[in-house]
């Protein structure tokens, strides 16, 4: 397998996790997002959509969106239920980890560590409506686990390994995380999982 | 089964065609989003992320994510690849469509034709960024189909009944669909599929 990747980027943090609790070795190509490597002809060809993370398998497929990777990495293992029930509440936790987090907790880490900030009144302002978003997250995950270990079905499953990438680099973007006093106990126990790895590991054939 | 909906959701139409396709009944329970409905206590305690489409199951739990319910429901279906990497690939379009699609094509068109626009320099500048962004996701699906059928596969799956919702009404958002004569085949296709429903129908108990 190959890992098409920025190292920078939590998306691609979830799978490399992921890909280390299973064992998986791959080739790991770096893609520098900000020097434009991902929206070239070449890799407009492997992903149409301009992304990374990106996966190429042994035989050739791509396949992009790091929750999909997940999804396809994760089957057949103990990090994707077998119920369909809990199956759907983990889907569930991908789309809210798109939907209502990634955007308003990774783009402001983005700007505020990584890109920079372009300094108009616009941006400041979508800025502000990004962290009030992202708070509004925060503070429904940290409701939910005020009563449980794991997001589904009091198991480490891909819903903790998606929502793990970005929350636990949130106070780069500005959030305070001591507010969600919760969310702070299942990072600590995410990241006490045998097998875990921080951002800068790979694990390279 | 009981659908918490407002009935001029996009997201909740994905629900409502395919619960249509399945020949499955329901109870609707319509939930005014504009009146704050889906903001109450007693709403937030079914779906702490305050939002619709949500379902309720006969035994009492909640389901909320309107492609998460399209993952549940289209279970042990034709609409439901069963392969590994095809299943892979719905949840791919899935999450593409709830990151690079829906917020940028649902919104403006929430903006524009129902809840009215705030006429602030802020949200002028905002509108043209989401109807930008769109026009990209727009291209990316219009490439995509090019070659295609459906989504994935060459068959219809929750993929396809993901991206129809909000791409069949685009142009309540502004978008022009004549510029995409591959997406615009595939929405023709899409409603030409047996037991397919318009907006406005429910499949009620």
């Amino acid at each position: 397998m190959k890992l098409y990747d920025d190292p920078r980027s939590g998306n691609g943090y979830k799978v490399r996790l992921l890909l280390a609790l299973l064992g998986e070795q791959y080739q790991y190509i770096p893609i520098d997002i900000l020097r434009g490597d991902s929206r070239t002809d070449e890799f407009l060809q492997k992903n149409l959509n301009g992304r990374i993370p990106l996966l190429e398998l042994d035989n050739g497929s791509f396949l992009p969106e790091s929750n999909a990777i997940l999804y396809y990495l994760a089957q057949g293992s103990k990090y994707w239920p077998t119920g369909c029930f809990e199956q759907a509440q983990v889907v569930q936790w991908l789309c809210f980890e798109q939907y209502s987090h990634e955007p308003n907790i990774a783009t402001p880490r983005f700007w505020l560590t990584i890109k920079g900030m372009d300094d108009t009144p616009f941006n400041h302002e979508l800025l502000a409506q990004k962290q009030k978003a992202g708070n509004q997250a925060l503070a429904v995950m940290d409701e939910h686990l005020r009563s449980r270990q794991f997001f589904v079905g009091e198991r480490y499953t891909i819903a903790d390994i998606a929502l793990y990438a970005y929350t636990h680099e949130a106070d780069e973007g500005g959030f305070d995380l001591a507010l969600y006093p919760a969310v702070v106990a299942w990072l600590k126990r995410v990241s006490e999982q045998p097998g875990h790895i921080t951002t800068e590991h790979r694990n390279t054939a």
